[in-house]
């Protein structure tokens, strides 16, 4: 089930990215100042945050998403995340179509995703394109030597013509 | 002259993106919120700021720029803006130059420029380019349809064969 998240989720979110075996400390750091800035500092461009249960109510993973500064309209999911034995399942796929429908239901133009290209990463790429995301641009050396910035695209509404 | 920039400089910066006939009201809140987080909450990984001034003392530009956030030694150049009498003389180059010089002094490995395909900025991307940075990535209508995202790149150390 994917809801949204609440304040008392905090330390879940935090858990599932220490031990996705997948991002770090600083990740984690990184996402747990958004997720505070989001309740402490409330804006209507703030991030917004899904969380996907599990059937015995623990949380197995979460998204984070919203408006990209200085776009029209153009949103950005930050963050996704599952448990190692919440993934193949189908979860990453309930989050991300959820993120798409909000964003979409406020005028959505465009959704992106930064990503890296590790090899790490191959299973979200996979879950990202399954997603109708397809890879608009590459950053050389990115995030470090051979390790490149790629970013994910996909329209929410038709193009006008 | 290039010297760094002093909280004094915040309505100066603020001005010379008012009247720079290229950025609007909500970049100017955008970098205004930046400077003072700047001068309020101050880290290690936080915004670098640079301000041009002509012979009468008068804040001509401004360079702000930084470590980009979960990346090795990546740095952005997030806002560069000169006023309209101070372009075309060498200010932007001297404002880029120093920019490059700090942060490559700090083991800085890459940086990038995020900026708009818009015809507005052409005069911007001739000067990413002058001062070495290639288009490296570009996003389809992530400003608005039409205004494509660019992302210009440089290397600031050889890479290690």
């Amino acid at each position: 089930m994917v809801r949204s998240a609440a304040w008392a989720d905090r330390s879940s979110i935090r858990e599932v990215l220490l031990t996705s075996q997948i991002f770090g400390p600083s990740d984690a750091e990184c996402v747990d100042e958004m997720f505070a800035e989001t309740w402490m500092r409330p804006r209507p461009d703030g991030y917004n945050w899904l969380v996907a249960t599990a059937p015995s109510g623990q949380i197995g993973g979460f998204a984070c998403f919203g408006l990209e500064s200085l776009t029209k309209n153009t949103w950005d999911l930050f963050w996704i995340c599952l448990r190692p034995e919440m993934r193949g399942k189908g979860a990453g796929r309930l989050l991300i179509n959820e993120a798409v429908r909000c964003a979409t239901d406020v005028g959505g133009r465009i959704m992106v995703i930064y990503t890296s290209s590790n090899p790490a990463y191959a299973p979200a790429r996979r879950l990202y394109e399954s997603a109708g995301f397809v890879t608009s641009a590459q950053v050389p050396d990115y995030y470090i030597d051979g390790d490149n910035l790629l970013i994910y695209w996909r329209r929410l509404c038709p193009k006008p013509v």
